[in-house]
């Protein structure tokens, strides 16, 4: 058995607004670039109003439906809502990345991310707008 | 202080179409084959129609009351939903596996899972026929 | 590189009623009086009432819309539910627990939580009567 390492990452990603932004590639990159071949991969978004996904990357109409339940669960505008200063769609992305997540613990083995066939990694945007979100990432194993 | 190590597991699970299926007995079993004392645990459910949950395990009531709860939140057969190609139950199935989680990370001291008294460990099935899921394990410690 | 180790402790948190309960400040002293300086921390409540919830910790105008919306979403009372022997609160309290999270995993860099700006770590508190609430806290690291 050899001893255990550990190394960090962070990912720098875009966003253009609603939607959700696939990163599987370059989180599997980063694995290779460092020859890491099993343990234990640990990302965290350092944001409050956007998530962290894993879902189906077959039929892009599975995220064009996400969207559009979560955009009616979670009303812009909602006259409920009295943090509004930062805008209409703020508290609704609050809400959104509450009953979501924003860290995942995903096992890697044999240097591939353990994700099922259609699974996929996304940062899920929950701003109309265009951002820029931060992936903190740990990895423990060898 | 004894040098730390890990270790892999698969499990695969049967479910009979929707609801919360345990198997807390089953990862603990494989702890304790494996004389695992203290580290970390991660379960990763590898599908985007199932989910991880940790729940309480006394009262049958409460899994029937979140399943009603779930079936009316997201109704199948929804005229919202686009991806209807593969039943009217798995837009649906998508959308509960994002409100809940498919992986999680606990605590292992002594041996013992650290769960609160009335948490057990379940599979939540989302699709309305039996499947076959696969919950990726990972274990660092010692 | 140095060995890698791994350290536990468990926070106990007292609860007044449904709310968000900041406790990033003992997190971050538990790190602190231990100097860890790199690693992967795991946090896991141990109730299926409460939550653990990473959100704003700017405006409390957030934790009141959360809270607004999550009592409107799942109502105290609703005759849904069979599950009523514990309180009118107690099964929408199990429910808030599936919508969100028990279990957390945070990088942790030059002795800092690898939180965003505006992120804070807290207990949310499901119930409407005071609770004490236990987090079990795992790190591994250097």
């Amino acid at each position: 058995m050899s001893a255990l390492r550990q190394a960090f990452h962070e990912l720098t990603l875009a966003t253009r607004g609603r939607g959700l932004y696939e990163f599987t590639g370059q989180v599997a990159a980063w694995l290779a670039k460092n020859e890491f071949k099993n343990g234990l991969l640990t990302l965290h978004l350092r944001h409050t109003s956007a998530s962290l996904l894993i879902q189906e990357n077959a039929d892009p109409d599975v995220r064009r439906d996400l969207e559009a339940f979560f955009e009616r669960l979670v009303p812009d505008g909602d006259p409920l809502f009295v943090h509004t200063a930062e805008g209409e769609d703020d508290m609704p992305a609050h809400i959104r990345t509450a009953l979501t997540a924003v860290n995942l613990g995903i096992p890697v083995r044999d240097g591939r991310l353990a994700l099922g066939t259609w699974q996929g990694i996304y940062v899920w945007e929950h701003r109309r707008s265009s951002h820029t979100r931060q992936v903190a990432i740990h990895f423990v194993g060898e």
